[in-house]
């Protein structure tokens, strides 16, 4: 039995986009742990015929369906009869689902209105899933060859019910069904930066022998060229394939050495907080292109307030001046986007906020306010350990306003990760 | 023939999600505009088997199937292949598709290696597209009765090839297709923010009469309740539907008057720095709980150095004394989270900046440093136009650390937003 999942995203509102699709990396993972891989994914808007061709659709080529979405209480929300029709079952109110509905509106005060009642409606035959932290149970049945599961689509709500509900149910499936375990589906993630991904590429090029069951992936983003090494769940590894991952992983490590800057979920921010505080070290900011972006990614990391004193953002020339102490005739001399400026102001930062190290970032983030000399996405990054020889970098990014400003914070960071570690060897 | 839009988005990346996907808002808008409706999406990673399946599958329920991602160089890439199997041609190296790619590169002063010589590829009988931006081409062929479109997955490609390609074409096939023309679907959005989701569905309760051809939808995120007026391409709008769209539009304007804050595509920082430097003020910032995300957000819009002077994240008690003049008594008097110290930041930040108006944020963005009276998403803004009235509000926000500095952030703007349109009424 062939054991791939297919998510459904329900909601007109995720066929139009723009928001991050945070519940399918959370989907996958957690399948992946009891070696079931997403094949497939399908968005679907709040329209029943649509949602029932979509299951029709999954039931062919996967067994396991999740489906997020179009469980709550509007005249919009139609999984509950589209699964109904599409497996052939009644819809009917349910005792358990009304309870536990009932329950969770009462922890906060209230009573279920006409529109929420219809929550409780639940197809025959299919297993209510309560749901802990929202008011709409999901439901599972099996159709057919296929485990099909209705989850709320608010993340919080799915995350938890996947947890306490849906995982614990298909692992007894698979121990029940009599087929040997399944070997997960690990992913094991590299962070990198300052690598064109054709460097990337270059760099890892015949580090997976052929044949072998990982696969090696890249992804491009602004901040990062991640790679990926995920194994087949579907072959255990045997024989010379035993300990593959750790040993590939040991591979992109060595051949990508100082360019991985995290490993896993971990974020550029973290690592170098945590390095920031591991050595006792305090931090403040002077950001002139980057509008703020560095001190608002450190301040996503929660306890950064243990190493960032503070930030200036100095947009205009006399807010250099007045708050870091550049000299007025030093940008007239160099203009405000110089190695020579980014020097002065992380110097100007340390020594103004008293702290171990002062960041600078001065470019021109375009459109406008380019030459030909110093075109957009020039930009010079300055640190200042207190040693009285502050380093400069330069850098020529391509992209629009919000992709160097971007760059730019990610090549500060970069910067002040790698004078981290270089300060522990020396 | 009914023209519906499918949209494959190949890549294994993206079946693990995690980012946003631009790329479906702009299809849903664009094709739109010729009156074709995106009903579903398929996402699949870059197995060839699974991508002939998605476009068979694709191919029963819509007449035109845009695919974007798997044309790159790599061997991971295989849409080309793909579609020749799933339609049944074979793959040439077409004349075109080579000569526009040297071209291309040629522009950045490289030649093509063996792996892009790949992308010269095309299955027979398709047309190749021209990429302006990028080095790989895309082609579109007609199958069975649909249009297939493939082209890269790469948002600044994939639009100007879909602009001056591939709505040509389709508006091409639709004329030629003696049909009448379609009407298009139309898309308006109203921003809000302030109210509950809840607050503004019961505003606009009844305004959408029953059986009209609009749909109203509601999408929360941390920054807004959007509201959404869609026509239903399909039925031109006649008798009593005429003009039916703007009347709505207008309806849900009175209804929300000044919790809108941006319609269309619009951001709060474009309104606001709009606003300002329609007035000619310029503004200074300081931000402890947000760390330097409302500079970052106001310096997303080109042209923001004319009003945005500086800002200065003051994350410890010692910074807000020393660059905001914020005395220290009053912070350990009122505590560093309290109205008293959000007007002292912005009156500090303004005179200090000699701007027009200063705007200043203190809060606990958690999850650590709550305590009972003040609790992590208790957060104060304040607002100097030196006035010698600086106007101060609290708020109460749940969620976690990166949505209580979002909604701050955007609290903050709106305080600014409704100040600039206040002052202009007075």
């Amino acid at each position: 039995m062939n054991q791939d999942a297919e998510v459904i995203a329900i909601g007109t509102e995720l066929l139009i986009g723009g928001r991050s699709d945070s519940n399918s990396i959370f989907l996958a993972d957690e399948l992946g742990k009891l070696g079931i891989a997403v094949r497939f994914k399908s968005v679907v808007g709040d329209e029943k015929q649509d949602i029932v061709t979509a299951i029709h659709t999954a039931a062919k080529r996967a067994t396991v369906i999740i489906m997020t979405g179009g469980l709550g209480p509007t005249v919009d929300d139609c999984t509950r009869e589209a699964v109904a029709a599409a497996t052939g079952h009644r819809l009917g109110r349910r005792k358990e689902a009304l309870e536990g509905m009932t329950a969770r509106l009462a922890q906060w005060g209230r009573t279920a209105n006409v529109a929420q009642l219809r929550q409780a409606l639940i197809p025959s035959g299919a297993t209510v899933l309560n749901n802990p932290v929202g008011s709409a149970p999901g439901f599972c049945l099996t159709w057919k060859k296929a485990v099909i599961v209705s989850l709320p689509g608010v993340p919080r709500e799915m995350e938890a019910m996947m947890l306490q509900e849906v995982l614990p149910l298909l692992r007894a499936t698979v121990a029940s069904s009599g087929l040997p375990p399944r070997s997960p589906i690990v992913r094991q993630l590299f962070h990198t930066f300052g690598l064109a991904e054709a460097d990337v590429d270059a760099k890892l090029r015949g580090l997976v022998p052929k044949g072998a069951p990982v696969d090696l992936g890249l992804l491009v983003s602004p901040l990062a060229v991640l790679v990926s090494l995920t194994t087949k769940g579907s072959q255990p590894a045997r024989g010379k394939h035993r300990d593959l991952l750790p040993k590939l992983a040991e591979g992109v490590r060595s051949r990508l050495s100082e360019w991985i800057f995290a490993e896993g979920r971990d974020q550029m921010e973290e690592v170098v907080g945590r390095e920031l505080a591991k050595r006792g070290l305090t931090i403040a900011l002077a950001e002139s292109c980057t509008g703020g972006l560095i001190g608002h990614r450190l301040t996503q990391v929660a306890g950064s307030s243990a190493y960032l004193d503070r930030g200036v953002v100095c947009y205009s020339n006399r807010a250099k001046t007045e708050l870091l102490g550049v000299p007025a005739d030093l940008i007239a001399q160099k203009g405000a986007v110089s190695k020579e400026v980014a020097a002065a102001m992380a110097c100007g930062i340390r020594e103004r906020a008293k702290v171990s190290v002062g960041l600078s970032v001065t470019g021109i983030a375009g459109p406008g306010g380019g030459t030909e000399t110093k075109p957009v996405g020039l930009v010079y990054i300055g640190l200042d350990g207190g040693t009285g020889q502050p380093i400069t970098k330069e850098f020529r990014f391509h992209g629009d306003r919000t992709v160097i400003k971007q760059r730019s914070s990610q090549a500060a960071l970069d910067l002040l990760r790698r004078w981290l570690l270089d300060r522990e060897r020396t």
